[in-house]
């Protein structure tokens, strides 16, 4: 990565600002523009130093930068990519941090100019705040990264973007959009929608007598609503075709207590605990968590 | 409380460990039996110092008590309550500490001596950990206890029981065993469900994607199949019903998102926020929750 002179950051909400932080701390001597197409964005963002610079209008962050990350509802995206797509150099990378992959895929070969390159990404970290006051040059770190590609995109674009990730603390994995889209339905996108009905299913004044479990259990139903509607949307398929299961577990579980099948009940939980307890010892094994 | 001599604490895992350690705190001067029917558990919790004292029997944790503490799972209250009536002074309060409340009452009610008081007590607070090892004196700080009785319950029985745990930190809700088991059906026990049908739904493979959003909202999963088998078959109708709206909300989101109707999508994903937000400010205006 000895040719990496400037990254240009599209959005400058809790993931793109924490994006650029991590690049002017991983990367010293490379240069950030960034862009907000909000004022007050670009205002609080320069205050806070986020970027090495931050430009009001969406091309000048794309000028010139050998990568391009945008940070932005996904269904910007066809915007962003037309509006940048003139700006763009020969072999510049452009990805971006949605949570889904086929759609921005799609767009991208349409839409982005022929010698450029387009690689998704997904930094699988973030919390439930939104806004660049939340960003951090540390949100990566320990994250996995999964790059998303197919058969004809360039060798070089795809090294660049896993020693990207890789510097600024992800471990990167790569896969099809396809594939990446099915196992995210699995373990985000249809976890938020399950935190959302747990919520909605409980009366108001019940919810006061909530603990830390049920504080835990449904914390990311306070994610920006607007976000994970697109999310959501963006991946429909898969996230109805994974309710459905989550449904169908559910169904097995209320079976079991309402026939008070004392064994069926402990067989479907210990099922759970084992899972969870084998997903915990991986992420230790590849040092995500700290035991 | 100026009669308060001696405690019993009749089970010492997580939670029965705390409440001797949380009383051994607030309590200076007043004695804590403990009983473990377990032989390494008692020599455990000797060796930890965990009560004044650690008996071989259970009798001998509530001879002499003015308050007796049952902290083991929820179907072995009937076989104690049984063993412990000969050894109980008149005037003795018996409580415990299990997640569901009506059976604990009726069989209270049935099997306890006259002249002694059943109270049901709920302390709202706990880990996905088990075992004395993870016992704290704090345990019981800020959270919520609710204590259920009913009309023929001696008021004295209730106002002991309510200072009892105020002075471990709790904030003391009274209710019926009924409200209590219609409410934990929805803040805990439904969710503890979901979390493990969530689990279910994912293959291992799968789950290595996992992120920090899944790891909460799955957390409480890893909790102890055998205990939450008995929490959920002793709450069985609740728990049925409760599944049963979680399953209804969720099919409304899927609709949703199949027919890709944004608005609704937004608007399912809004009402979330809006109570959670609601639920946390509660928290916080009343100090369960520090900012």
């Amino acid at each position: 990565m000895k040719d990496l002179g400037q990254i240009g950051v599209i959005g400058l909400g809790l993931l793109g600002g924490s994006v650029s932080l991590a690049v002017l701390r991983c990367f010293p001597g490379v240069r950030v523009v960034g862009y907000s197409h909000r004022r007050t964005t670009r205002a609080k963002a320069r205050s806070l130093g986020v970027a090495s610079e931050v430009v009001d209008d969406v091309g000048s962050a794309a000028r010139g930068c050998d990568v391009v990350v945008l940070a932005t509802p996904i269904f910007t995206f066809p915007q962003i990519f037309r509006a940048i797509g003139p700006h763009l150099r020969p072999g510049a990378v452009v990805t971006d941090v949605g949570s889904t992959k086929v759609l921005p895929g799609r767009w991208a070969a349409k839409l982005l100019p022929a010698g450029v390159d387009y690689v998704g990404s997904h930094p699988i970290a973030g919390s439930e705040q939104r806004g660049v006051e939340y960003a951090r040059d540390d949100l990566f770190e320990k994250a996995v990264c999964i790059l998303t590609a197919h058969k004809k995109t360039r060798g070089p674009a795809v090294r660049l973007l896993k020693s990207f990730w890789t510097r600024l603390g992800c471990r990167v994995e790569l896969m099809t959009a396809a594939a990446h889209d099915r196992i995210l339905a699995g373990v985000s996108h249809v976890p938020h929608v399950t935190a959302a009905a747990l919520v909605n299913a409980v009366a108001s004044e019940q919810l006061r007598f909530a603990g830390r479990g049920f504080m835990d259990t449904s914390r990311v139903a306070s994610g920006p609503a607007s976000i994970w509607t697109d999310v959501l949307l963006a991946n429909s398929g898969n996230v109805a075709r994974g309710i459905d299961r989550v449904i169908s577990e559910l169904t097995r579980l209320k079976n079991a207590v309402a026939e008070g099948d004392q064994r069926a009940v402990d067989r479907l939980l210990n099922r759970a605990v084992r899972k969870r307890k084998a997903m915990i010892e991986y992420k230790l094994r590849k040092k995500e968590l700290m035991s």
